[in-house]
């Protein structure tokens, strides 16, 4: 007997530490029920203190990836695209996104790791600003990326300027923070606006925005609304990072695995495994 | 709170499906309860019906993945390889294999994939016999793999051979295969031999020896003895490929997930769930 898990197509650069990227993206759509393809945009080599180096795939390569992966005919569910590293290989999205016109596009807009390490060119925003937007289902900037691809000081008119470009919703991270809650604001095209609070944990994390999206993109990919996919992933970002794992001497690593790990954890307390 | 798990680390190229290299090491890992540091050693273009490209990083860059690791003193606990593409790539995993002397090294031989496309150059695999196996826990070769790297024409006399290169031992998958059995044929360097036969499961899977090697790697970073990992490791690779996932037009993906989706199967159709 086999099986079918709906597919969802990733753009990422590979992390070594398997905290964000490609890794991120791979963990978190297997742990939420379905199957990533993973084309690969770039290499980076760095731990959990900062990147110190980091190489764009050639477009050549992505799009022989893509050809490859698209000649097998899988029935792709979501896109979900993080960094990619240079205008040429926008453009091999861009086709991608038009040949799977009904799958939803989840696009993390990553302008810098966590850590603030560079990881895209401005040419690569504003060339995703004109050609990407508009086929942009979910975009999920924090606060500091909307002000960086908008110059607005604001995080409604930010949002209003980033639907007016194209994309369908907007998901603002971080766009207040109080003491002890983050409120995470989603924006939809219509006008409607849904507030996602969450409790504020201490430490710094690794991989918490690829982790995000890429869980609203294998939600979409099951078929949830879009309101609903956003709050499955938000819960699941908080528990991985509620549980993050220590690696080295940096930040954390949002645990992809945590349900599985707390189930463990509750069977070894109650007796019910060795 | 945060949390601690065993680490692994791996050496394999990017497959895109998802089915093998790098990103079956990371799910396996993951899967097992241990968490996976990544170096990629090169790029493949590939589905499910075979690889259209392959190209090795260079040792430059798998060094530099490997130096950012290590600076951050992270408690590997075993280390894993696979399709390493170079002599260079090669000599660089030496070195690390000598920096963490305690931790036990799975070498997967990888010479093809499971379609048969070439993945190394013979050079790459004399030079590992010579300056890697003495460094070897466990070699997980294929009977085809262990005769390629041998001569040899029998089972025990090609593992005896391997383990006269200094590996402390070999598992040979798929020594013997009868009308419904495949017999898995563990050799120690002490003389003692162990038997894990498998079910014979119709279909043909793509990413089955990395899963293995990667699930025998957890558990050996978990502290667990040789026979008793390899035991492990094979009924979880023999449940990834009994419910296998149909990704594309040709061969199947192991599902490294199987326990989570059996659980939500189980849930579902108890009720317990929606």
């Amino acid at each position: 007997m086999t099986y079918e898990l709906p597919l969802v197509l990733t753009f990422s650069a590979s992390d070594p530490t398997a905290g964000a990227g490609m890794q991120a993206d791979l963990l978190t759509v297997s742990a939420m029920g379905a199957h990533a393809l993973t084309v690969l945009t770039g290499m980076t080599a760095q731990n959990t203190s900062g990147v110190s180096r980091f190489e764009p795939c050639s477009a050549d390569w992505v799009q022989a990836q893509v050809d490859c992966l698209m000649l097998d005919a899988p029935r792709i569910r979501a896109i979900k695209a993080g960094v990619l590293g240079s205008v040429d290989n926008l453009r091999v999205l861009v086709n991608v996104v038009n040949q799977c016109a009904q799958a939803p596009l989840v696009l993390d807009p990553v302008m810098a790791s966590g850590r603030g390490d560079a990881l895209g060119m401005p040419v690569v925003f504003d060339t995703m600003k004109a050609e990407l937007f508009p086929h942009v289902t979910l975009l999920t900037p924090n606060w500091p990326e909307a002000k960086a691809l908008t110059g607005k000081r604001t995080a409604p008119s930010a949002a209003k300027y980033l639907l007016d470009l194209g994309c369908k919703a907007v998901l603002i991270k971080g766009e207040h923070v109080k003491s002890d809650n983050v409120v995470n604001r989603l924006y939809l095209a219509s006008g409607e606006t849904f507030d996602f609070p969450c409790e504020r944990l201490p430490g710094q994390y690794h991989g918490s925005g690829c982790t995000l999206a890429s869980a609203c993109a294998a939600a979409l990919a099951q078929g949830m609304d879009l309101a609903d996919a956003v709050e499955l992933a938000l819960g699941f970002t908080w528990s991985s990072l509620q549980r993050a794992l220590k690696v080295g001497k940096g930040q954390l690593i949002p645990d992809r695995m945590h349900l599985m790990h707390e189930m463990s954890q509750l069977m070894n307390m109650e007796g019910i495994a060795p």
